[in-house]
């Protein structure tokens, strides 16, 4: 069950609201890299958790933290907002040379959601819920955690980058930092579980009989013009200690050639396709 | 510039032609542990690849073989509806009692594709290009290719445990194989840039002054009712040797409460939000 | 910011796990009538609020108590999926006469979550945030309440109907009662605003000098071959107190015919388009 | 059967082209809060329409009144975009100093449309049909309806407060006026059918037996360190006559700690899974 | 402006209601081959028309028609599902042992719509309005309007072979018919304005000066181990006059290597791509 | 299966990079008339190829070379965004009277991308697969793919006349060419199977038998003020030489008024609608 406080996690300051900055916040919250979907995902992680406890606590602790992220940010996208223009005359009068009107804002924080936050990206694109990975396997789930709070931190690091509002690069220096300690979270799970190694291949329950091991460590270069590059990938034993790295170049088909029956009757075809001229 | 051989990467049979079998193998195509998805991340990722020109290249030439991927699910689909009924009165003659006419299995194959494959997952979702995961930061990247290869392998190896078609398992035991080298593969890359801790935290060119540092490595644990789980998380050197890991139970917030200013005449607000009742 | 207990906000049992029934709850986690949409539609009209704090914070906490729903659904649905064959065989076994093996059931609970809940309706189709309505307009908002919670609770009545399980009726009757009590929250709201006919017409500050007026109040039928209905709304005051309800049946175009020059030169029209024979 | 007459239902005049203003009225055609959508609710609507045949009519009359809504903002954009530069070159003839070539308008009116409306939202997001509410319950539908009508006279009131052209604010005018009128009238037949007391809850034909309703009267207050807002939910009736509101704070949860079984063999899972540590 | 009578454009009768088959004409409406698709096409396409009027005409005219089509399909929906099973209990005593409970039906027909028909296709995915095409070029606008009603009338055609219902036959007949039609009607629009010849390539408009003419007229086979299949592709004169077909087999790159500078410092690339080793 | 040569179809130069070109050439890549649809339209259709196999080798192969055309045009972005600002202090530096800092520009491409390419359009909206049409009528699809690439030379022509970069003009003329030679192509397929009479009505294969031919060939006219207009469509012989061409003005409906049942006790709907009052 969840529970609010009515302040927030961090302080949240704007010293010059900026609508174009308002827009690029966004992609923090309704985009890939956002908030909501880093919520979301721990959320259902955590529903679905099957083995060791300690993992679905800390899926569904986290998760609280992320819905107090989106909080914050919501908070930074209206205060950049705050005082925008509602009119061209308005927008005229505060800045007749240097800027389009509408130019490098989002024209729905006017239109559609009154100087706010929207669930969407920087591109007005809303959040859908299919960035949700949450595969019921411990070890893909984790992974994908890693990746989501690399790319968090990327796009954090990329906002702070570009603005030159004292307040809001102190906000984003902590969610920088949280993004740092998620990513080391989820990592130091993998560790509790053996390490990578033992969990190499995911899912590491699958029977090896099942496996065309065969074809597990070459690396395939189907580039006609070039040899394989040389590196960790090309020689040495896998990760899994189950196998040593090869390279096959210039690889030949082994399958045959796809051929499909004629279409049936009746099966909304043209008449050729039915009966093919011999 | 891409190439194409007529026949296909890995010999596709199919013993008994199974409806219910095309609608699952779907997933596979046009789901987000697919390989569309691969093919076109691995694509993008190699269209903007900065750095070391090695992985601009096993970008490439993943991306192709994955596309050889799609191509042997695509056979495996219509292959798997050869025969299928195209009328409720072939439909009841072929099998009267033990099953629904439609049940389980994907009308538009019926519809849509007139018994063949469709760029969509297992409910007829169509795939949608915001999973092409490519940053522009090569650690975020890899980390993204090995969660979707974990993914891929995840949902290979449960195609092969509800088949019983001896084609089939063969031809998913290929997949499970190349699933497995994909993963080896793009850790091979990390380890190659000076391994996992020489990339953290990600991106790893963010200098430490654009992080509230004394934020990075605790666990922050926000269940009201039960303290932090003890693991390789709460105590110990973080992984990117820059700090200590530690625990932060029932956490109290930082920030202020947040607070706009009235609405703007003019807005689209109500009255009494643009002039509250004091 | 949000905090976290590590119970459920009420009782979840199942007496017999049922893949069908999992297939329906979905459309109660990831459906618009479900409670993801709730839960974010309260979180961001509160990032937006302006004007009387009374109603920001009942949508913060009304926000919170619909994340503890999304939570209470996702473990039903696990609940129900305990069990699920996961291979042709063991699903042949099961039930050889009765069902097909898939028919009625989400193939993606087999393969995309391994038996546990997603956020998506009962179609597989996920969740997308365009349906979180937080206009910036408090009126319109609590109207997008009212309604959300009305087509919630037609929802879980179809849901109690349906399915034969004590536990869920159980659980259900709970929800449906939240769901009455929350239609009557937001329209207690109104309440305290004045009451509807003061809130009316939403946005109640757009100056009437903006208005129409003389098109504000009747009842315009279409209809070529059918007289307007008689009833509230053809005859007496208009709810607002500005106007009286009159009817125009089979109205004319009052407007011209649209009618556009020809295509640019470099536009990438048809030649015929730029050039139009005279 | 739908009939058409070649002129629009109102004039529509532009006094001075305006690109910028073409990609904010793209909102009032293709955004959740635009034509499309309330025409095509009130006809699905009406296509389901069970009960009194009155409410039929006035949906389908009132579907087609918008599609001539549609019209007329189609003609409103095309007539916006009149004359805008195709090339680089033009543009920066036009307009040297003022503003960015591009900035503030939508790039696909030139690339996709050649100079004219398209179905989609003022951010160039399609407008998808999921936002068509049509329950089969004809008071959770009416409550759509007036919601609907609400965010599209707050928009078409957003549009008139921007633009400072003559012909949009006479035609923008009109649409308020409409949207007013459209209110009215499906709080008219909420009226005709009783009230909304009548109505509520809403649906009104699930029996009390169904629902537990010791839980509906309560407004749960979920914020830890704030007591629950006075006003006309905290206490007094209830609106449908069965109940007295009251309030409850800082809530304990209810139900059990949510724990699923270990994962099945064969389920995709991690071995760790399947066989947990004890 | 539209009109409405209420009476259907042709009659629509169902011998024998079948939830199955309600599902199966999901396709028909909301599906990428249905009539919301044409109808919003042609519509668009009108609203942007630019020379012939005559075209224009046709074009609202026969999106009006199509909207006529909507709303027979939506009566055969809900005729289709008059009667259906709303619990399980009914549901199983109707049919104990033929079929599943709810296998081969849409379970939003019960949860979501209350037995009416949604905008929405098979699959229960949702129409979204990219699919109008509209482009401003009236050749490529009446390709894409032939295509659209081949699609239709590909599935009218198997909706008609699936079914064993005589009303349902009948009305299919109908709608085949006017497939029919509407293929004809624009291929005859081509024909007015010269032929296709003259129409090719579209746009006709572009000058011969900004087309690389030399790689114009030869068909590239890049597939490696088959020479080119031999047609009216192969030699011959084009059919726009202005060249003479012929074939390149194996074609080599005549492009460069792809090569991006290193990543930006404060690009958020890990410090490897900014600094990439010599 | 799939290969790979590590050069450019075609060489891809830019004179001087140019962030809204970036923005404007993404349509290519991920709009519904770009390089991804092209490439996967025919790939699918080559999976499903029924009947004349030098169809299907056409279709793999073309795919094959439009996987070329993403390639280069990733590139184009790519190079248009070599040195775009990374902070707004640069950006203002860079520019400080002529533009607004972000209008006309993808802000993704710095947010989401480090300066690269999306599988998105100019908007920014992901490209989705629904777009991929393949019905398994090769007619029909033939239709579709002389369509596609109409759509793309539009296109193509549209932003060859935007730029006034030479090297990219020299690209675009290349990708114009082959659109040409593509759209060739496609009809040459048709004339080959006996030209377009020969498969009309698409699908030929359906029995006249299956269709009210007397409703098959006259044009529809639902103007009420305005007579049908006069040409090819109106009279003389069909195309198919199965009929003449009529005209039918000002149509009156044919059907019953549409009219459902109660709603079903238990279904969700309101009291009044299952028993409706007399």
């Amino acid at each position: 069950m969840f529970h609010h406080s009515s302040k927030l996690q961090y302080p949240v300051k704007v010293d010059k609201p900026n609508p174009e900055f308002a827009m690029l916040l966004q992609q923090a919250i309704g985009g890939v890299e956002g908030e909501i979907r880093v919520a979301m995902q721990y959320f259902f992680q955590a529903m679905g958790a099957r083995g060791d406890d300690r993992i679905r606590d800390m899926l569904i602790s986290t998760a609280t933290e992320e819905l107090s992220h989106i909080e914050m940010l919501g908070h930074a996208v209206a205060l950049n907002l705050e005082g925008a223009p509602v009119s061209y005359q308005e927008a005229s009068a505060k800045d007749p040379v240097v800027r389009a009107i509408l130019g490098g804002t989002n024209p729905r924080h006017l239109l559609s959601s009154g100087l706010a936050a929207l669930p969407e990206n920087a591109n007005g694109v809303p959040f859908d819920m299919s960035h949700i990975y949450a595969t019921g396997n411990v070890g893909a789930d984790m992974l994908a955690n890693v990746t989501a709070e690399a790319g968090g931190r990327v796009l954090a690091s990329r906002l702070y980058n570009w603005t030159d509002d004292h307040g809001m690069k102190d906000f984003l220096a902590f969610l920088i930092a949280r993004d740092t300690a998620h990513q080391q979270q989820w990592l130091a799970v993998i560790e509790e579980m053996g390490g990578l190694e033992a969990q190499l291949p995911i899912p590491n329950a699958t029977p090896e009989a099942h496996e065309a091991t065969e074809h597990s460590y070459y690396y395939l270069n189907t580039l006609l013009d070039k040899e394989a590059p040389k590196g960790r990938w090309s020689e040495g034993p896998s990760f899994d200690g189950r196998g040593e790295f090869s390279v096959r170049n210039q690889p030949a088909p082994e399958g045959q050639e796809p051929k499909l029956g004629p279409a049936k009757p009746h099966s909304g075809a043209q008449e050729e396709q039915i009966n093919p001229p011999q």
